[in-house]
């Protein structure tokens, strides 16, 4: 008898823990469902101590990846690309010019390296910018809820 | 009948709640108990929408700010340096070259703008990577604890 298939969403949540936790045992600060200037969303940014970022993008199985053509996009906006998946993923399909991590339970490990393509140092900048607002402001939310659930609701007031 | 008197560190709390909302209203990413590489740890440092940083020193009264002499040390990691008291503070206590921003319950009011002594590039730079990787990490450390408790207690073994 096997276990049922895990549904997409919570596959997709349980490799972005394994990914986040792969970024924190390499000393990479990650955000997650991080904002980017071109209007799309990568699941994770991670800020290496180098200064370097890395964007991981999430695939929970081959008709997610399939389905998306704009992966490339997320280039502009970081040093390195990587896909994590887990183990049950074809990783035949996935572009060897983009890293891979692969997540096995809550834990995730590198299966190929990605090469670098550094970013221009206006954007870097601007890229570090955003990502330390963003962090400091989800921070600020978990710390105080209430304060920030109150200025939320004054700002669509006023 | 007069309410007795808030016990200082409670009193600091207070104050310290009511500045980050101060930071948040005014679009300032704020990070509570910010190290910085002097050894010192900074109440408040926020990210303003322009790249600049504040300091805020939270003083709960009097005695915690004749007692600190080394507050001027935060200028050398700030744009703009303010003192956070409430409204029992005596104000003329404190130097006229820092900024004020004085909590009254949840909220807190700018009372003196302070100057400003940019950061050179250089440390500008290193402290927004530091601001970010902190923010950054603390968030995760929300998001997902068990994992970051697992972790440092590997890191401890390792």
């Amino acid at each position: 008898m096997t276990a049922p298939p895990t549904p997409s969403a919570a596959r997709t949540a349980l490799i972005r823990r394994a990914a986040v936790r792969f970024c924190l045992r390499r000393g990479w600060a990650p955000v997650t469902e991080m904002p980017l200037p071109n209007g799309r969303r990568a699941d994770i940014l991670a800020l290496g101590p180098d200064g370097g970022f890395a964007v991981i993008e999430v695939k929970s199985g081959p008709r997610d990846f399939l389905g998306d053509a704009k992966w490339p996009d997320y280039r502009a906006y970081c040093d390195r690309l990587f896909f994590a998946v887990d183990l049950d993923f074809p990783q035949e399909l996935l572009p060897e010019e983009v890293g891979l991590v692969v997540a096995e339970a809550a834990e995730a490990a590198l299966v190929r390296e990605a090469p670098a393509h550094p970013l221009a140092p206006a954007r870097r900048r601007a890229l570090l910018h955003r990502f330390a607002a963003l962090a400091a402001a989800r921070l600020a939310a978990f710390e105080d809820p209430t304060g920030v659930a109150e200025l939320r609701a004054a700002l669509r007031v006023e």
